[in-house]
């Protein structure tokens, strides 16, 4: 099998990659050929037997997207993207990537489909930031994609141009909205979403962290561990059972941040909780009201997609993942 | 105020643009000067006393969306559309100009927004095929747009772009998802939607009329009357009242294909309805089935909207406004 990772400099890029190393493709399948690609050159998995190509890439540059699948990947990761906060602030650059080069990808896999009868598997990251508020307590699987942000309307776009590309035959795809990757690993960064992370991973590391927003916020989480098990997933399922709604709502733990605190506490003591400084700011407040705070991911979780059930986990997965188990 | 029409040599183009120069603009707004465009050269409406600019434009040609919204119009109707079976059969067509051609409207309304502090009400024909089966027998105005049509696709891709650009602040946009359209005026189409107004509007005529279906299948109409009387309210509509989402689904009339022809029995006798000829066509109940049967469209009805009550009454308005009030 041979797998074409889009953003695979990423975190969520550069963990699935290692899982090819360590795990083999989705669904047991033996990988023999990978191509990566980003805006900045990945790194080849260590302990992968077969051919890598890695190369930087922008793939919304005119003839790109076509010399990306030019090899006929068997399975394509899409999770190439302009983050939320980028979008945001520069406009054209997130329509550039995230609905142009989407666009681009998707009509060169169509257009190799229709010259060669090709037809690959496409898992496209989408994004619980399709959802805006106001919205009811737990969102279903029937609930409208009505984005407040770029991003969001991005990655809904992402969906529609999935769907219809798949019902055509042109590709064979599913889109799996990701709730947000907490603990997410590395430096603080400025994202509205990033306190999520580094109220928990900060105070592991025994550094302090900035809680802007009140213990009562509730959100939608999922560790990288499962996220990663949702793209192998995706990549393995069978795709009848999807009918034409190709777009899955990813489960997760409904979490508010006091639960978080919480868990940390009992993994991690009393001291680790310590170092979390409540300094409330209005401008993310305000940001994160507009947000999910809970799912029912009942069409996921019949296909078989688990998240983990506590945040508790979450936590744990964090230490045996980043900190090698230890404290 | 200046008015701009994109598809306006289509029939609700020419009702629309017949309806200024009849009522005025929108909401009492005296009517100046009209920019009428389409891929064949629309005819200035008789009778209206402003300026009126008719040109036969590509709107997806490079440079073309700029020339059009040059003048700043005050409003903007954007009705231009390839329509469902041909965006079906011609996939980069429809892209091109559903999807394209929308976006370089919106980006060259935006870029006026930027040099000039130029803002637009843009008016968008969005279409209850955004919505696709299965769904429950209502549809509310929190359900899911997953369309069963690369033509649903890119109009609810078009929801997105303009509530996206609404939201920043580039133009002030209202969609509007338009029931189906009935009774048409004009000669018998190839659109498996066609039957619906066919057997109305050929028996009102004397003229034989086959039926496809059977007298269960049901579906959301509303009158040419009433879909003009949408998109007048929206351009006077008072757009706060609209927050985030600012695509609404439209009210129209829920009925069978039996309550049209009892419809059509009641005004027109039993001799137009002996005209109806049953037909049984599997290739078209396989497609209609999948169509919306009725909606909740309360957002609508909350904001003014206002469609028949009866399908008596789309009858009585086609003979109207059709047939000179005369059977």
């Amino acid at each position: 099998m041979h797998i074409l990772v889009t953003g695979a400099a990423g975190m969520l890029g550069r963990k699935l990659t290692e899982s090819f190393a360590k795990l083999g493709g989705p669904g047991g399948a033996a990988v023999d050929a990978l191509t990566l690609i980003d805006v900045v050159e990945p790194e080849a998995p260590t302990g992968f037997a077969g051919r890598t190509v890695a190369r930087a890439v922008d793939i919304a540059a005119a003839g790109a997207a076509e010399a990306v699948v030019a090899g006929r990947p068997d399975l394509v990761f899409h999770l190439a993207a302009i983050v939320s906060g980028e979008a945001e602030a520069d406009f054209d650059k997130g329509y550039r990537i995230n609905l142009d080069a989407t666009r681009s990808l998707f009509d060169a896999i169509r257009a190799a489909n229709g010259a060669f009868g090709y037809r690959a598997r496409v898992v496209f990251a989408s994004s619980i930031a399709v959802f805006g508020a106001p919205f009811p307590d737990e969102i279903g699987d029937d609930f409208c994609a009505t984005p407040l942000t770029s991003y969001g309307a991005q990655k809904a776009i992402g969906e529609l141009l999935l769907a219809d590309y798949s019902r055509r035959g042109f590709l064979d795809g599913i889109g799996l909205r990701l709730p947000t990757i907490c603990v997410r690993p590395g430096a603080p960064n400025k994202a509205a979403s990033g306190f999520f992370s580094s109220i928990i991973r900060e105070p592991l590391m025994g550094r302090q962290a900035v809680l802007p927003v009140g213990d009562d916020v509730r959100h939608w989480h999922a560790s990288p561990r499962s996220a990663v098990g949702f793209l192998r997933h995706a990549a393995a399922l069978d795709s009848s059972a999807l009918g034409a709604r190709r777009n899955l709502t990813m489960p997760g733990v409904s979490a508010t941040v006091g639960d978080q605190i919480a868990a940390l506490e009992r993994v991690a003591g009393a001291k680790a909780v310590g170092l979390i400084r409540r300094e409330p700011d209005p401008a993310i407040e305000r940001i994160v009201a507009g947000w999910p705070r809970a799912f029912d991911a009942a069409r996921a979780q019949a296909l078989g997609f688990r998240a983990e059930t506590s945040f508790d986990a979450i936590v744990r997965i964090h230490i045996e993942d980043e900190l090698q188990g230890k404290l």
